[in-house]
């Protein structure tokens, strides 16, 4: 999975700048964020912390809104329908109508969990043991060759690529540029991670998940104060 | 392609209703559309009729949204991944996480367009030939049964659902709720029939626009004026 | 203010249809609610609280969107102001640019409490002295007139509506059609209740509330397994 | 009405490679814009020109998603209220329940046409006589102070800000801050300006057009192609 962080505009100070319109109004545009503070530049630290954590506690999620970050991610596409069922973003996709798509498919790595134990809607994953692991990394290859061929064959023959490309398996890898804002992109997170302090656990698809981590992690360097807050709140998108 | 109207909320009425609080205000609810008019039935109905066009023609889009219709979707995952894509909907599928999915394939009809001619964007089908055709419903059937075989004997050796799955081809079926209202179902046929007549006209792939097309019909049938408007304004969702 | 519910196609099974098409995909339409289930139908009822109960608390919200209200509404605009900020919901208003608004304006009723204490966004009210109950009913009253008074001499003299108008109060009525499904609503009912036993608790303004209880009232009647589980997982919306 | 652009990340270059991403796939981001293109930056020019032409004149609309534009906008409440319709936008107003407003009102300047001709939904506005003008210059700032007055005495008097406020009149100004993007900027101007040469018509009230004149005029400078296909495709937002 490739998660790059194509372009962003986004700061803790966007959602402090935003949520200060409700008390300051007019005088918000002239109370720019390097202006003099009683106590100091530690003490105004600590004010935008705590603004940012009432936010959060309180769901006032506007003020999370007005900040942007694009992310370009290179993932099999089961990974992508999970991915785009997440309405508040944009998205364009590489097209298997307007190009031919290459050759390459995931395979998962000897890590992956392969045996489910549990109930359905929270199942925990075991690893494999080696036959199973040597079993499903043989099979998903095998595939993708073989389907690969018959795409392949169909284009030579002079095939629509639209036509051709519907014997591609799940697992062929498709790219994009995906667009969120904070409060979207907490959302995601919340429901595309798995970890413990979570108000309300979910089990994400592994694959999902590394996506998704890798896009925390830009989160958590963009909006250190905002990212603090999600986290200290049970990871409930405001 | 499989649509069937589960449940639908959607009439004329909502629209003139909805429009009619704009103007009437708060005696819309005594304004009920049985009340007796100037003019009898028929000058009411022309009223009708006029007020859903001037609405449509001036995109007045909110009084198209009073409405719900829910259907049931069964068609290929590559169907599936364009639909998904319309945001202002919402849907339920079947989960290959869940459940094991069924050996139950497209394969293109003769009378599939397959070769494909002009720009990108602006694409334009003709039929194959007849070796094309026997070409393309050969090799998505042996790609399915190969990829379906691939799968079996993943879930056979104890490899979770979710895992097995990436080897299934895009032509597999799957099946959804997607609930819309009209102004959204305006759209998605927008973009995804084409036709003579339309304002900016799209090229959608074929099989999704079968799927459009069963969806349009019902829409026809339930609500006939908003229907005759958006085909005489261009079929441009107000 | 006053709440009509005008029209609803919302059901607790149309939830559990949409949740079932995951795991019983193509089958979900045979499966009608009314099938001999076994352990009779007090077994199918429990499995069906329990299946809600499991979407609300895993955050599944999108089986909760299959249905839809449509709510006529009719309160001062200050209450649509904060109503409208909602964007998952369908509005249509009465319009002070098309027509005469009426005389009807919001005086705060003997018991609405007037004293604010504690913190912003986590004020308490107070009752009012007998002093400030008289003050704020004679006010509310006197500016509704004399801006009234200033609308009308304008419209005498000519003026279009939409000019006129921009001399009347906040406290004005007005009326609108809201149309919004199960997912939206507990999201709005979140909000603007305030409620012991509410995980994220807020501070609603009294009059929104009021709206807010009518729509809860109804929600309640229509969806009452739904109902039962958004209170029993702290009015969280999934 | 002021309009300050507060912050954008908004290029045409944003679109270009938005859309590449579907022909290009995996190698867009390689594919920098200063990339080496034959027939030099003259003909790139032309060439991003036409990419941009062609998505606005199919309703591509989703490469014209991957940007933000933040704006500061002060206006008179009676705007604020058709503006926040919108629902593709992300909202912060200066709060009446927070802080007490300022004595600043919206009174019409003498150029403001007061004088309405037409059908509903399409009127034209002529200028007022002296009279007239006098009359609604005169009347806004009575009213203005009358019910100001009102509302200080009730603060005064301890009553919270929010009772107080509901006497305040729709001419009151307010501020905020406004995210949008791109397509839904376009969406907000098709519909709240009035031009020659547009597909469809629109009939805005002449003080939000105030407001969409000046974002409009930075969205030109800012993405000057898309602007420019925006208006030779009829003002229709993709």
């Amino acid at each position: 999975m490739t998660v790059e962080l194509v372009r962003a505009s986004a700061h803790d100070a966007d959602v402090l700048f935003a949520a200060r319109v409700s008390t300051l109004g007019e005088q918000t545009l002239a109370h720019a964020p390097e202006a003099n503070e009683p106590g100091g530049v530690e003490a105004e630290h600590k004010r935008d912390r705590g603004l940012i954590n009432y936010l959060m506690q309180g769901r006032h999620g506007s003020p999370f809104e007005h900040n942007s970050m694009t992310f370009y991610v290179r993932a099999p596409i089961f990974v992508f329908r999970e991915f785009m069922r997440h309405r508040i973003a944009s998205y364009n996709e590489e097209s298997g109508r307007y190009r031919e798509l290459g050759p390459v498919f995931y395979v998962p790595a000897s890590d992956r969990h392969l045996v489910q134990v549990g109930k359905p809607g929270a199942y925990d994953f075991l690893p494999g043991s080696a036959e199973q692991t040597a079993l499903v990394q043989q099979q998903t290859r095998a595939a993708a060759i073989h389907a690969y061929e018959s795409y392949q064959r169909m284009l030579e023959a002079g095939i629509a690529r639209e036509v051709a490309r519907i014997v591609l398996p799940l697992n062929i890898y498709s790219s994009m540029y995906v667009t969120m804002n904070a409060r979207a992109l907490m959302n995601f997170l919340s429901l595309r991670t798995k970890r413990e302090g979570t108000q309300f656990p979910s089990f994400p698809q592994r694959e999902i998940e590394m996506c998704a981590e890798q896009m925390e992690e830009h989160f958590r360097t963009l909006m250190p104060l905002t990212y603090d807050a999600f986290n200290a709140n049970g990871r409930v998108a405001p």
